[in-house]
């Protein structure tokens, strides 16, 4: 069946599948200590424009989420988000299983902003009644959002002033940044991100890899002793060739930037022909994720016939649904779902 | 260079490259939602001789003990492995961040005795001042052992015996068990294990995939919403595909069984090797992995031409290490090692 | 100075003053096994109407808090509260820290209401998308609330409904619970809250002891090993003796429910005090702490003259500000504040 | 019954009774910021000669041995304890609840010897295979130990110096350290032990108060926001007053270190009656803590007459036993047992 249910139903870009079997041989040592990872993270570093960051390899996204913020945060710290962020509504618990508090703001259409987060901060200073509450330790903002919106240069500049201000780290969830970095409507740059942001993550699984994240410190800002830290909370892969060759394919010639844009076209297709056929959109979004208000009985109609995943329910008679491409979406997918709406 | 560093220095055998090449551009739901971990969980069920098994995939053997473990027991509860246990000793602490003891019995060549264990166990009851201790909540246990020892059947059962007497899970760690299952030296089989064990899992990452442990349950002792578990601890992936295509092709036409029994039998021509060359074991392991003695001339001497890993140091003037086969070393390999020592 | 800051800025009722100093110098087994908590413990459970309740002594309230949440749930569920509830905001994480998250309901001047509740688990039924969420595993009210307001019973009986409904257990911090029992405004009886909730605590520290409070179970439902787990949190009392003699004064000759009582009255004397002076409630509170809303220059002049608890500060110009009495307060303390306003 | 049973077997000193009367109507802010906590601080920190020390008031030993390890150490880090500390082998598993694996060192009568300290350390350092280990990063150690025994001034300055030269804070649990401080065989004062301990603690518990304990850390030294995580952790009197009007007491006029010089003293007779009765001591306890060996008729007779611990069953005929003096002992007391001997 006809599928836009997510970014990650099909297997791996050729390129990555290539790359796997060329050096499938090549006996490497575990653990993330081979050539493909060390060549993986000097790319990394120079798409960034910070040779002296630090880069790891982890598996998936709750993963990755809950190593960083509880490597970094103290007891009695809480991480900062919107919400509706993804670690507050669907890692079942991950953050507050590593004993901290997710401490919400509001949302704009999946964002915070910069001056709730600066009123929240400040409200911590000069009055001691806050002891017994959760101090917040880190701000965690994911981009795109889990509406597929992004943050502008001048909004992320903002909040990532603010983090300095207080000297909060600010932690950046790429799951799918390269869905972000590659739309039309963003004036946000890899480098930007790696200015603004002390820690974040480019995701591969979402764009193009089997699994995998890259996580990026700034330059000695990793926690002591994070390679142990990721043992511990079982993100160590033995075969950390499959990271590191994943990683170094995606940073060859572009290709992750390349691929994301594919989406990004394929997310364009999508849209003008909901556009067409007289959709209402639920969000606006700049990115591979598109959300779609259907009544019910359009809802039940369609999925008889192409899948795609149900969002949220805004009220009885009407269900936000999500349409996704990714690097994998061909022009004949979009063809299809305009045959058949 | 020549490598017996251990059975993760390669890729993943041919025929899940193949597989994994084949199904690329299928589309399938995310989490383990499609064919192939289902296809691959009913060949599971088949192999041990349980239909009513229930089995889960998961990406690595700390991460697997850790979700398993912390799973099963009760909060006031603690595991009780040999002190040698992996999760004792090389997983950083893991079983303890997720709020666990690790209760320690003496090991002989790697194992724990049923005696030991029914003594601890006994200890605990009609005596109230234990209600100050830690409870034994399961028995951890690994085949092969850290040593590359195996269990015989006899001494399964014993421990088995105590378990059930007790009314404690037994959990079995198989990140080897390929290894295990193949030895010329055992005598239990995969169902022996699947019928005396509550718990265990089938490495993938160590016998022949690119990573992935199929972790087994009797009929009805999941842990309720164990796959929520799973999320929670950031153990699932995205493209559970990945795990589901590996599986069915390990455990299609006894690839994993095959596979197991090569590197046994590479790791007889290496024991060959060694006695011929007058080396002194550290450890009888009939097993993949093999422990040598070395005097502090030779470590360096053999360190400067292939690659083994250092294992304990009993003394100042020697040291153990070991060299490993798996699916992928070839005779070839051997041959060039005898020409080295 | 004159102080109305909280109900624990005075030691102790003098009544259990004089039972610590007569029983000093017996000797007693440690832990809570002496004859003053097994007294204590039957008091209670004729006091409540259940003689197979299972009765526990801990030492304070955020303790209790995260004992008692901790046991019960299970590692993949939270804990349901009032977004004002005391574990969600003023317990510095202490849920989290134990590894659980607390999921928040809208408040109704401090309560949730059994509609919302209702929804909320409703929404986990029958749609497996869930499974990446934390499910609701029991549900936490306080009573009175922090802002001093209680249950109605008829309110009660309808959250208890949806809890038995969906098998959720319904626990009810009683921090305060005398104070809300002998409220002029309160149908909820002690065996009515005994009846309607799975568990709850009878606070001593705010009401006349030094320390301590009691958790009630139903009958068979205290999670096993409590004993352990009072212990593993540091919750357990060496000389347990300290905690069963208070409790056994305040529940001889209806001490508890007398001294409630006159702080009740107490406060319906502030109360007048307060409207014959003209000024505003935040909140309408029938229990024994009373919240005003001042004006900055109103605040500046009384923090000069008494002690109160700064609470909420609504906007800009005003503050919400927190009057407590207690079993300790006497008419002359409100004399005086008559004459300070 | 007559009883040896433990050193918590009374309430409290007359005189830490008589300042609760006389403070107990004082309105006194909560949560330990009242003037006799201030006063009991000051006391201290003259008593142990370092004014710029930081104390905090906890309420038992468990509580503050989970608090004061999780709040030090780093989540990739464990704790190094002798394999007969408390924390490893009684307190329930708090350390590991917390997420913290004890690490354990060989016993010599309870205590760690500076050398084997030292060799475990070093076996970190310059080996990164221990990257996949947990990290020391705390010592804990017991005075009196679990065995009543005592650390030389010369003993705990190489175990201090070992602490300092691998930057490892060094942590003295005095739950019991009057007793070891009035010993007649200690060349250790507490002068000492603060300058030679990074962290330590002066039981109250067991030495003449309701509870309590003290914790000293070097100035400077106290993990941030120490107030939140005794919060965090449940440990927060709402009545600080309760621990410092006790402590204030225990550290006027000496008192703390005559009521323990006391117990020492009934401790010398007890010992003396033991050996004039024959009787075969377990351990040689210079401590009010006596560990007697029993045969089983003998322990049958005895246990119906006098009450004293079950300690260990060094072999099927015998058990060792503690007979446990306090400042409440009297001459009566020991007369008492020897007639009954």
């Amino acid at each position: 069946m006809l599928s836009f249910e997510s970014d990650y139903i099909e297997g791996a870009h050729q390129k990555i599948l290539d790359a796997l079997i060329k050096t499938n041989l090549e006996k490497l040592s575990g653990y993330g200590n081979d050539i493909y990872c060390d060549r993986a993270k000097e790319k990394i570093k120079k798409v960034i424009g910070n040779p002296n960051a630090e880069v790891y390899f982890t598996v998936g996204g709750t993963q990755t989420n809950q190593l960083v913020i509880s490597s970094v945060l103290k007891p009695y710290e809480g991480v900062i988000s919107a919400v509706t962020g993804h670690i507050n509504g669907h890692e079942a618990g991950a953050i507050e299983y590593s004993g901290h508090k997710v401490l919400c703001l509001p949302q704009y259409d999946g964002k915070i902003s910069a001056d709730d987060l600066a009123a929240y901060i400040e409200s911590f200073f000069g009055d001691d009644s806050h002891d017994h509450m959760v101090f917040p330790g880190m701000v965690y903002i994911s981009h795109p959002t889990e509406y597929g919106t992004l943050y502008s240069k001048s909004e992320l500049e903002h909040i990532s002033n603010v983090c300095k201000k207080y000297n909060l780290p600010l932690f950046l969830d790429g799951a799918r940044l390269g869905y972000g970095l590659m739309s039309d409507e963003t004036d946000l740059s890899i480098k930007d991100i790696a200015r603004l942001c002390d820690i974040f993550y480019i995701g591969g699984t979402k764009v193009g890899a089997l699994c995998g994240e890259a996580v990026v410190f700034k330059e000695n800002t990793a926690p002591k002793h994070f390679f142990t830290s990721i043992k511990q909370h079982g993100a160590l892969l033995a075969k950390g060739r499959l990271l590191g060759i994943q990683f170094d394919t995606l940073f060859t010639d572009d290709l992750y930037f390349n691929i994301s844009r594919h989406a990004i076209e394929m997310a364009n297709l999508l849209k003008e022909v909901f556009v067409r056929k007289g959709y209402t959109f639920y969000k606006n979004s700049p990115t591979n994720q598109q959300f779609i208000l259907l009544d019910n009985k359009t809802l039940e109609r369609l999925k008889e016939k192409v899948l795609f995943t149900v969002w949220e329910k805004p009220d009885q008679d009407h269900t936000a649904v999500r349409f996704t491409t990714s690097w994998a979406t061909t022009e004949k997918d979009i063809e299809e779902l305009e045959k058949l709406l």
